[in-house]
């Protein structure tokens, strides 16, 4: 018998649906609102638990001996497919795809933010000066380099175009075309591309072509006065070869949703660096924006009757 | 003889456009950067001008004794249309149609600000804190109501489309249907709209009927939660009773470029009030954003050659 555990909230009235995905399957239910929580569930049910929808700390995983099938609410599951972290034979699905929305506005927010000097009109509101500083910044004619061309990137992609960008490239792991964009590159081309581009924005997973894709001599290829953005995986950036660059005031800013390493230390020179905007990897939050639950339950729950059909899971990853 | 004095700042290689466009005139070039620069204009010059292109302060006019046309760059020229500022036969036209990219993305900046939290995401920055704030907000599904339906107006309605706004309605001074707009409504159904709006946007210029516009009474009607957006003429909202809905967390925020009085006293309450952000009156800098200028100098060559073939102005204010 399978014994399910949700921890994505799932409200009442949806929950019918859940159950007949799986009509012959144990459902358990336990609301997480907070990315690391597994403290609160039962060694009874750890001890049950064949499919797991949601998140526990990779460590936690190992309290979860029957475990079959791992739904994960996140985009990226490389904590997941580390070696011991789970046996070979459990399979892992992500929600890649779920998070196109929040996480291209969240960096369109930040690019805004940085554009108009939102921040140092922050810290003169603190101080209440009222005082012009100046010149602001626009994407309309601007030129847009993403790295991913996935659901996020294409999201940003649009909302770029909508602000009057004259030209979105992307790059991706494939060399594919991709809709939405205005020419698709394979990574290698990132060299010849970064410095055509005044914005530079980043929704790639954690991989081993994607750490360290922005060396120090990769940013130093940026055009001057350009934005970097990521809302990826904080491994893609040298975070301390950024702050160099900002200090060097090389770029106008950069707006970090992901930073290397995470959490982003206390003494790290890239907190104070001229015109970093820093948020701590949360565009992506799963309960965050009702948008985004929506999508991750549409998808968990055709995810769940593929499974009780025997069918292919969307988003496997192994 | 006509003589012209250029305040705006015009590139070399575009002033002889704009001397083919008044061939028998005088052209002085005093490229101004900044809104308030009249010092600098000599006395000689000030008894010649007839045509003056840009911005001097109102109390200053009256040392332009030949003056028969102000080409303002703002869009808004109420100051200069009060009582006494001008002779009666002196032209004024206004740049109201240069604005719609510049303010309406400032508005969007805003609100995405406010929607993500990134003031305080900037705020825990300075204290090198990484701490996950929860929920954030989105345009997706929203229902945004927006005062004015002209350029700026007609250009935030598009981009919140491109967010996914579901409804997008405006109110204005006429009552016929604008394009860009799901509905739209005079001024006096207001009182209706407020409470549906998740969004509230104001692009409206000073007169008699947008002055106190949003009254206590009228914030009050606004939907609990909602966002409060300001980027027309401060003396449309009541600043004081703003800043208490907001103490009393009634509105999620307001993002506020226009306030009144102006500038917004240090010691007024809105500079602290939970979910406030105030930028100085600066979405609409003639020379803030690149766009904008050049959509003012196409004006202004486009009326110098009307004034010179004695066509109607565009933008005549009176």
């Amino acid at each position: 018998m399978e014994t399910i555990l949700h921890l994505l909230p799932i409200p009442q009235d949806q929950r019918p649906a859940f159950q007949a995905a799986a009509p012959e399957a144990e459902h358990l239910f336990l609301p997480t609102s907070d990315r690391g929580g597994a403290a609160d569930i039962p060694q009874d049910w750890r001890e049950r638990v064949t499919v797991l929808m949601g998140f526990v700390p990779p460590a936690d995983l190992k309290s979860f001996p029957r475990l079959k099938w791992v739904q994960s609410w996140n985009a990226g599951v490389d904590p997941y497919l580390a070696p011991g972290v789970l046996p070979g034979h459990v399979a892992v699905t992500s929600a890649v795809g779920a998070y196109g929305p929040a996480v291209s506005e969240h960096m369109l927010a930040m690019l805004l933010a940085i554009y108009k000097r939102l921040p140092a009109y922050r810290d003169q509101q603190h101080a209440h000066v009222w005082q012009d500083l100046g010149h602001v910044w626009s994407l309309s004619g601007a030129s847009v380099l993403v790295g991913g061309t996935g659901d996020i990137g294409r999201h940003f992609a649009g909302l770029c175009r909508a602000f009057g960008a004259a030209r979105v490239v992307g790059v991706h792991r494939s060399d594919a075309p991709v809709e939405g964009f205005d020419e698709t590159y394979p990574l290698s081309a990132l060299d010849e591309l970064l410095g055509q581009a005044d914005v530079v924005a980043l929704a790639l997973p954690h991989t081993p072509e994607t750490a360290g894709l922005l060396s120090r001599a990769r940013l130093e290829r940026m055009k001057p006065g350009a934005v970097l953005l990521n809302a990826g995986r904080g491994s893609a950036v040298d975070c301390a070869a950024l702050a160099e660059l900002l200090a060097q005031g090389r770029l106008l800013g950069a707006g970090m949703d992901v930073t290397d390493p995470e959490p982003l230390p206390p003494e790290h020179p890239l907190w104070d660096a001229p015109g970093a905007l820093i948020t701590p990897h949360t565009a992506g939050g799963y309960n965050h924006m009702e948008l985004t639950l929506e999508r991750i339950r549409a998808l968990f729950l055709d995810n769940l009757r593929r499974y009780t059909a025997g069918q292919p899971l969307r988003n496997r990853m192994r």
